[in-house]
This record gives C-alpha cells, structure tokens and sequence, in this order.
C-alpha cells in the first residue's frame, strides 16, 4: 500500500466526516436566516463553533458575537477570519450586564448557553430586552435525559448519570432541553414553537457514529473523567467500563440516539403590544 | 349553559382529540401504502387497532390479520366491518406456527408485538420465511426508555421503570425500539431501514397531551398499578404520587415526549439471491 493510496484514503475519510458534521449543522441550523441587513446578538458565542455556522448562513447579516471569555473570543475571531465570513462583531461580556440599550437588535441566537446558568430563566430575561418588538428569540440546546443506547450497559449509563450530577452542582443542566418551551413562554416570549432534533446513530451510518458517537458525545463524558472520580460517584474501573461500553454503541450492531431542542418566540415589548406584527421575513422558523 | 352548549362543546372537543389521535396514526403509519392486489400478512393484529389503518390505506391490498386470540380477532373483525372495509381476512394462529407456506405473501406488517416476545429475533427469522423474496417487512416498536417529561419527578421514573420491569419478567422488553436495527438486520433482512418517529407534547398541544400523554401513555402506566404493588417495587402511595407527576407532565407548562421506531427491510431468500431486484413499487418506505 503506497503513502499516496494512505494518504488518499484518509483524504476520503476527512471528507465524509465532514459531510456527517455538515449534516448535523444542518439538522440544527438549517431552518436559521436571518435577512440582510438585519442585525443578530450571538449571546454566549464561546470559540465560534456557531458563529461560523450563523454568519455563513446569513451572509447580509450583521451579527455581533458575544462573550465573557477573552480567549474564547480570540479563537471564534480566528475562525470566522480563516472562514473567509466579514459580517461578525466580537464584544466581551458577561451575559448579565449586556454593553447594549433595549431593542438594539432584530433577533437574539442563543445554543448550548442556558444549560451552563443557575438562573436561565432570569438570563433569557435580561437577553430579550436587548431585541427590538416583533424580533426574534432562537435558542437551542440539548438533553442528555434523552440518551438511547444499545446494548445497554449500567456502568455507561452511570457516567452520563455522574456528568449531569457534575453540571447540576455546578448550577446547570444538562437536562434542560425538555424545558425550552416553558422557559421561553415564562420569560414572556410570545408564540414559542418548539422543535425537537433527533440524531439516530445505527450500524447503517458508521460515519455518523464516528462523528457523533464518538467524537461528540463520547468524547464528552470521557472528559470528566478526573472530575467524576474525584467526586467518588464511580471507580476508574466502573467509568472506564462506561467509556468503553458507549464506544461499543457506536459499532454497527450498536445504537445511539440524541436529542436536541430548538425554541424560537417572538419579543413583545410592553410599550410595543402591537410589535409581533413586524415580524419579518426570513425569521427563523422551526 | 344550555345541555345543547354543553353537547355542541363535547362534540367540537371529541372531534379535536380525533383530530390528534390521527396525527399519531399518521406519524406511524402515512408513509406505509402496499400496491393493489399485493398481499400483505399482519402479525399479531390483536383487536384491530392497527389493522384498521392498514386496510383503509392500502384499499386494493389483501390483508390477512392473524391472532392467537379468539376474543381480539372477533373484536377486530367488528372493527373493520364497522370501518366499512372488505380487504380483510382474518386467521386464528400463533405467530411461531403461522399455517402458511413458504413466500406465500408479498409483504409482512408487525406493529407493537415483539415487545411481548421472548426471542423477537426467532419470530423474524420464522415469519420472514412467509414472504416472497424481495417482499418487505415493517416492524414498528415503542421505546419506554426515550420518554423525557417535565417537571421531572423521582416516582414518575420509579412507576415506568416498574412497568419496564415487569414487562422484562414476562419475557418482553419495553425497550425494543431501538434494537429494530440489529434485530431485523439479523434476521437476514437486507437494506434495513429505521425511522425514529417521536411524539413530542408541549403546553400549546392540550389536545395532544389528552390524546397521547394522559389517555395513551400514563393510562397504560396506571393500568398496571395492580400487578407493581403485587411485585412490592413501589408502594401505593409513591406508585400513585407518580401517576399524578405523568398527569402533571400534562400540564400548559408540562413536557412529554416518546419516541416510536419504524423499521423497513427487504426479504431476500437463500433461493432467490436477486430477489432483491423485485421489490415492487408503493413498497413501505421510512
């Protein structure tokens, strides 16, 4: 076997792992443009991994990514620049204490953000304010409650147990996608519409489960790791067996199965009761 | 409020929830039609449930509905008489000696049965003998382990992990659904395809959180609240403090979603290797 067949042959496996990453941007983004010239507040925007995805998509939006993280920022801006994309703003800040007056943007883009807030409710709050009436809301986020594996296993379904218990006493939750469509209408959204995005991982699609499986998912519990053994929920050997047995549900007898929540609500201002009228063209429906 | 208020009320209400109760159909079955003239034998067809939408939506198939049952076949055929359909036969049998040759059907259709089966892999292997090479097989299952609700409550979990339980020591699984993969492609089927088809009901689907939460899913849990406090997994208090969290999941501000799988593949018997170039048009796709 020659190094250019090698070489070839890892070039055709890049590429169909790109085209399973593609694939599951799509089933999270694909319904998300926002019309040119509208402007778009990225809340939480960490190292740009959908901030790329977002600006693409939208390419006459004006979009402003924002973070708390200095270094987070550093990396998106980097991303968005190698990606060739000129309509994204970078500003550093905390979520809480926004640098923006009420109603400077069209539409609000909030993903994986609120599972990480002691306090969501009181975040989408404070965010909304920043949306002009009539604007728009779109958030999503996951929920490892929904995790179907086979086979199953005790020790796997353990270490997901122990990574929620980690995040909850961190003050998140990683259950907090089956709950998008209360917290959206209790923050006082108005016409919350929820959408659920299943990702269903079988023998048939080994390149999904690589990209999805493994690398995601997988990847994920295997990086609490320390954290999970420091705080004595399971023995190296039990978690180790966990790790092994979701890798065994990426083999192609194996199965597994992920769901993400996608909400988009609508701003109503009070001094506006009439805002949900505006609502324009191009607004991000699930 | 006059009694024909009243009556005029219930009936814009029974109307609505038929409405919903069709929406299920439609999510496990619209994309199930078999062509004029094509026979198609139904596995287990119970008291005609299924049996009915399978009739009506493939009207020029001929369908035999077989059951071990007497009683749910006498139901079933009043069922389908009631409906108006004539494309039915129906044959009292066990599905592990079903009285009929080799490949003397084109398609075979099994819907909520191998649940109940100790070896649901051995009743594929028998019953797929049944059916022309090149023919389809559709199996749809539940998976009691997708269910997410909100708000989350401990006997809620405990009350379905009985009826898992309970299920496991009559030999069945509740959790088949996501092993429709490995199972049919075990089976010998060849090209097996599985759809995930998830109920998901919010606070803005009150008709559908009657219809499927509360009539369907959590009347099924409180049915078997006779056999789990027999078992002594739970006591009567905590069993019934979980019914009421199902209830509850109900609720305008309540989450709860299931998720159904619908698994298609294509028989190819040993003496017709390019069987598979048969397979006719109309042929059940997910």
């Amino acid at each position: 076997m020659s190094d250019s067949y090698v070489h070839g042959y890892d070039s055709q496996e890049a590429l169909r792992l790109k085209d399973q990453a593609d694939a599951l941007v799509d089933l999270l983004h694909a319904d998300t443009t926002y019309p040119d010239g509208s402007t778009v507040l990225e809340v939480g925007c960490g190292v740009g991994a959908q901030t790329v995805t977002l600006a693409r998509r939208s390419p006459g939006a004006l979009i402003t990514a924002m973070d708390r993280s200095p270094s987070s920022l550093l990396e998106a801006e980097r991303r968005v620049a190698e990606a060739g994309l000129r309509n994204v703003t970078f500003v550093e800040a905390d979520l809480f204490t926004p640098p923006f007056d009420a109603a400077s943007f069209d539409h609000l883009f909030v993903c994986f953000v609120l599972e990480h807030l002691a306090d969501p409710a009181a975040a989408l709050r404070t965010l909304q304010r920043l949306v002009r009436p009539g604007g728009s809301v779109t958030v999503i986020e996951g929920d490892h409650g929904s995790i179907v594996f086979h086979p199953d296993d005790p020790c796997a379904r353990s270490a997901i147990a122990s990574q929620i218990a980690l995040q909850r006493d961190g003050g998140g939750d990683a259950l907090i996608g089956r709950r998008l469509y209360p917290l959206l209408s209790e923050a006082g959204l108005a016409g919350v519409s929820v959408g659920p995005r299943m990702v269903y991982v079988e023998g048939s699609r080994p390149d999904l489960a690589e990209v999805f499986t493994r690398r995601t998912f997988t990847a994920m519990i295997a990086g609490v790791r320390e954290r999970v053994l420091a705080s004595g929920r399971m023995n190296p050997a039990r978690f180790d067996a966990g790790v092994r047995a979701l890798e065994r549900a990426a083999a192609p007898d194996g199965i597994f199965c992920y769901t993400f929540f996608k909400a988009v609500g609508r701003v109503l201002h009070p001094a506006a009761p009439d805002g949900g009228a505006e609502l324009g063209q191009g607004h991000a429906a699930v």
